[in-house]
């Protein structure tokens, strides 16, 4: 049984894409086990795909094929590629989806996929998720040296998320993405907020509203207020017990706003 | 092959959580097969999730594990339990969740989870459902005596969900859940509406709007008027044909509004 | 390993019917490997399924059994039927959802199934995805003849989609779908589009608003215009780059406007 994890921006299984790709591939190799990653990426976000396949694949069995469609220029100039990392395999447009997961991992070996012998035989200019990407995941999946599939490439595109330090007491990050609950989820790992408070009080900001305090557990904070929290990928989430985080600060679904934590000058 | 069913308030394949859970699961037992039951639960509704796992589990295999995580406590202090009953093995939180179906299907043995070799090696305060209690249900899987995972427990948070008699002639139930196609699910089974009525004649209430009529399938109703159904699961159901019962009640996402059965005196 | 693609207007996973009905298969023949095709159809639009239906099929295994449930009618005279065509199986109820699929497959015999041995045990009368369909899906999968489910037929509901040709210069089709990223597809193949325009310059018409362009691929158009495009499945499509068509002509959820392909008389 081999393992394919699929990550897209289809909207889940809304439309017949998602089905149509696991029938290509089960058709090629009748024994795989697909798990869907998410496929509620919106439209073209490769930034926000790239972060949930980076805080999602390492929980996968080791030489789990990833496939990866999130790809706003499909028919156009940018290559279809596959990542060979030192426990996994990436298929996928090279626009930086695969970038974060990869580098991650450990890059042992990057293909431009060429070989049409693994694609469908009519490649349409619309959909290559179905056409190139999954059937080349497919022949992966059935042992097909990645070798094979076209010329060997030194180099693919990356996507940086890191939050910055703009002054010496203030961390910008970013809210990268906003779950089902209406947490919102940082670029902030856990290690740079460490590194950066240097255990000092601190406060976040997101658009002009203050919040204090870093709880363990959601059900820690009693009150209706906003707080940090670990979550449970690394990454610092801001949160409110019970309720939408989303729905407090009033984040439209396709808005990002910064976040902003300030050390507290104690000294004083 | 073996069979896990899956129920959580996580909003579907929206989030990676689903996914991880399944990528923790198949990386401890490679050959489970996944049926998702619904992941459609409002958060931290504990009782519609205990009332929808109780309306499905009898149609899974003997020996699916079935895995819950509606845990608005996760990180607090209720404890992880596994359930065996007499055809199946129920794990989640001792919140309620498991209660319904466990009873329905006759209660066996209880353990407290609490062995960690059975845990991912860092257990987060926010995400037990990858943590605790997919690599317990997959350890089942795979063969693991749940003897093992952790000391008997006797006893198990239980919800209740059963109408009232509140005078001789008003059974007051409660909408339980709203279908994809705003069909009103009660809580009220056929039985308890049998022996109630006594064959006598009865109209319902929803939100002061009364209703009569008890029909055998949707399009028996060619009026546009709302009407009680024996729904597929046993349960009383109000609905409308081919329009939703849930818009003409105008009923909210997070509303569970009462149903009241009224016999009709037909005496006097 | 024996598949089985599924189409509904469940509305995903959102409720637990999907789940239950691949609990009942799996529980008759334990390795059946499930691909949902789209359970996102409007409720009770047979049309919109027949046509999904008939753009994905192809790309399954030969010997797939499709179960197909978008089902007004249940409960009511309308059969369940099993259709075998040249090289699958197609399950539903015979109202015109299976028509598209199996027609461009080839036909090669009809059976009503009237078997009860291959049903569930109590059939209710709201939900014969359960009882009526899932089982046989799955007792095909298990090797039972289907001449054993019950009377043969020779005929079956038919959906027609066609466009028609209204005046010499005009072309009548109609928005069949929307996709999640807005794009609108039609009911005309770009074989019946080039017989049509027979190489001279047209443009389109929806809802009143005049488009122009047949573009190759999405982000060949760089403006704001929309245009149309070759679909994945080989019908013409309208769309917008990195934007929804679906809200430039805003089209409601339930409505599926005319859309005209007018020539240009380039003699004059």
């Amino acid at each position: 049984m081999k393992v394919v994890g699929i990550i897209t921006d289809f909207g889940g299984e809304r439309d017949i894409y998602t089905g149509v790709m696991k029938a290509v591939m089960t058709k090629i190799c009748p024994n795989i086990s697909f798990i869907d990653i998410t496929h509620n990426i919106m439209p073209a976000d490769i930034k926000t795909g790239a972060f949930l396949l980076k805080s999602s694949y390492r929980y996968f069995p080791k030489g789990t094929v990833f496939l990866a469609v999130v790809d706003p220029g499909v028919g156009s100039s940018r290559d279809p590629i596959v990542i060979k990392t030192r426990h996994y395999y990436f298929v996928g447009p090279d626009n930086g989806i695969l970038s974060l997961a990869a580098v991650d991992d450990g890059v042992c070996d990057i293909f431009v996929v060429q070989n049409k012998r693994y694609f469908m035989k009519r490649v349409s200019s619309t959909f290559h998720g179905r056409d190139i990407f999954a059937p080349v995941a497919a022949y992966i999946c059935k042992g097909v040296n990645i070798s094979s599939l076209g010329k060997r490439k030194s180099y693919f595109e990356q996507v940086y998320i890191e939050p910055v330090i703009i002054e010496k007491s203030v961390l910008e990050g970013r809210i990268i993405y906003k779950d089902f609950f209406g947490n919102l989820i940082t670029n902030i790992t856990m290690e740079q907020l460490r590194e950066f408070t240097e255990g000092k009080d601190f406060y976040g900001v997101i658009k002009r509203k203050k919040f204090v305090g870093l709880r363990e557990f959601y059900t820690q904070n009693e009150g209706d207020k906003p707080f940090f929290i670990e979550g449970s990928f690394g990454y610092l989430e801001v949160s409110l017990n019970k309720e939408s985080a989303a729905e407090y600060f009033n984040i439209d679904k396709d808005e990002y706003p910064k976040v902003v934590v300030k050390k507290v000058n104690t000294r004083r």
